[in-house]
């Protein structure tokens, strides 16, 4: 393995940004969870005007009052009847004003950035995050689903282009920070902590009847509706484990999972000599968010300090795959590789909206996307466009098989 | 600060040995607990033939062993009848023996060496470690006493000689762990974990009692009887707190204490964004001997990994200076700098001798050092010569004090 940490093998730059001063940074998904947090980080350093791109799905106004603030060079909106609204509402804007997949794919290409932020949900941010690593940018990946999906046709591309990808995620973060100054030959296996969700403690019988008011109600993490889901199935540990393997070139035997119900471990990493390092913290997105910015420097963050003497214990479990199959179906992932990924990702995301708009069941997420992965055509070498393509019929099938089970 | 992590200022090589290929170790204290187990890792490693000098200061039959197995270039022994002793039962062994203070400092300045661990117990370490030093080694350092004595010696002249200082002990080495990679100007301060000790949950009233053969119960680690002793009383993690201070070259204030009792977490390093690292793993000083070898690369070892999900819980809990008033005396060193932390030192070490000899109640250790510290002259910025008697002084008045409240 001559891949160096951050998802780069011709580079040996460890530098990605001395610091927020010369950012140049684009964010693709402005207005989501983490797109929000990142703006109030490069505003509390007094860095928010170095904005190049700002893009949104659907939320043209929030994004209309982000550019008032941080008057960016440009915006992308997917949607092209909230691209036409925020061209109605933003006569005076100066800046440019793309619209659609295309759109966003150019804000990410674009030459002048300096980092890239990935924070689009769902397989939307695999054309995009490629377009930032075709231009051999560095990548702050908060989008999962694009390496869940696309990780055959992305890591390559990355060793191509000389591009760079910093996982935004507090558990991949953590595992950066604990491999900086360490060796690759050094790592024996990573140890990703999960919260367990709202539902760790729910019987089988209790999660039956779980609802998405419940599910939405995640203990210790505030993010977007589609993770506090996936969370509360473990579909998105079953990411992060995928992640981990495309991210840190592992091999599925390498990653572990351990139920973590306080937060407080982000991840660790087993060395060969049996030492572990661990990255801990009060949970929060603008570590992760400004390390990414910031790797392999940190600049100071006004956040609560952790104080273990006044929480008592830090208390830990192995993950229960009967009462949560979809982490096992992670391990089936990567075990069959191709088209798989992709094919999960698209029936979770079919799921998590049809459970979201009170249509399917909660055990009925695991349950379409087994069903998905089980009938799916599987693609062992796939191209992109065999990606795309399985991912639209994946999407096809989990419709169909949501809909015979609809509530 | 310049300094690097590993305590010197000149040099940015961060490599010590690339593995244990080309080992040219000589130990300080080889028949004590830290030097039996590092030639255990030697052995383990198939390089224990590369051993240049192994020292001790009366055991002279177990390094009589030693030297048929490992066949070291030189062995230098402290008490003279034990130099006499061995010469006599070992005629054919050819290699040299040296006697006495001067003799270790010999071996300890020895140009062949590629790392000295100064394993030695005690005040006895200071000059062979400071003759390690004027000849530039790397120095793996097992006794924190050197440090505590004169570090404001020792310190300095590592930058002067381009001498390499990294920590043994198990709570220094997983700081070392934690910043590699790291910048200095990022540490925001370090968390030392301390078991607790045997007497952790004891009252005032259940303190008072206390035997020798309790104290040498450890919870945890299996280490030899000073440092056990120096454990229940929490002396030990007042001298690793001011090891700390010298050897991370920190302030006081960002040095903080957490008792954890199941010593997984050996230590922690939270930096200015918040974010904390920790090093773990199954307690054994295999680890952070093996780390100083082959820092900052590891190698394979073969002991217990850490099973969080078997353990339950990890707990935490502030230190309780009242019943351990010796953590408040380290503080009070570092406040007080000078010959303070030679006085203490030496208070201890007769203290401990006095309680394991069954002549000196537990409460009355941490009695006799702040005793000491309170009536031995203080010189502010001491010479070698005026901490050398400073620590004499101290000893005869703890003597006198200990003789004063003999059981």
């Amino acid at each position: 393995m001559l891949r160096s940490w951050v998802g780069e093998r011709h580079h040996t730059t460890v530098s990605v940004m001395t610091d927020l001063q010369n950012a140049s940074v684009t964010i693709l998904g402005s207005t989501g969870s983490i797109g929000t947090q990142a703006l109030d980080i490069l505003e509390r350093s007094g860095k928010g005007q170095a904005l190049r791109w700002i893009t949104c799905n659907t939320k043209w106004q929030l994004l209309a009052e982000q550019v008032e603030k941080f008057s960016p060079n440009g915006v992308a909106i997917r949607e092209e009847q909230a691209w036409r609204e925020f061209k109605d509402a933003m006569p005076r804007y100066t800046g440019r004003v793309l619209c659609g997949d295309d759109g966003i794919c150019e804000a990410a290409a674009d030459s002048e950035n300096r980092v890239v932020l990935s924070a689009m949900v769902g397989f939307s941010g695999v054309l995009p995050t490629l377009a930032a690593i075709k231009a051999g940018h560095t990548i702050g990946l908060a989008n999962k689903e694009s390496l869940v999906s696309a990780g055959s046709i992305l890591m390559p591309a990355v060793d191509t282009y000389g591009a760079k990808l910093l996982a935004v995620d507090s558990e991949h973060s953590a595992i950066l920070q604990c491999v900086v100054g360490e060796r690759r030959d050094d790592l024996e296996k990573v140890i990703i902590t999960a919260s367990g969700g709202p539902f760790r403690t729910y019987t089988h019988e209790q999660l039956q009847h779980v609802t998405a008011a419940q599910a939405l109600k995640h203990p210790n993490w505030d993010m977007g509706a589609k993770i506090t889901i996936d969370s509360a199935t473990l579909m998105n540990k079953g990411f992060e484990v995928i992640e981990a393997f495309w991210l840190f070139g592992l091999r599925a035997d390498q990653i572990d999972v351990v139920i973590h119900p306080q937060s407080i471990i982000h991840s660790m990493v087993q060395f060969v000599d049996g030492s572990v390092k661990a990255q801990m913290g009060v949970p929060t997105m603008l570590v992760p968010i400004q390390y990414a910015l910031t790797y392999p420097r940190r600049t100071p963050l006004d956040i609560p300090r952790m104080d273990l003497a006044s929480m008592g214990q830090l208390t830990f479990e192995s993950p229960d795959t009967e009462r949560f199959p979809c982490l096992a179906l992670a391990y089936e992932v990567m075990r069959q590789g191709g088209t798989s990924g992709a094919a999960v990702n698209a029936a979770n995301e079919i799921a998590v909206e049809a459970f979201l708009q009170g249509r399917l069941r909660f055990r009925d997420i695991p349950a379409t996307i087994e069903h998905v992965l089980h009938h799916m055509e599987h693609v062992t070498h796939p191209s992109l466009a065999d990606i795309v393509s399985i991912d639209a019929e994946s999407r096809r099938i989990a419709h169909d098989f949501a809909h015979r089970h609809q509530l």
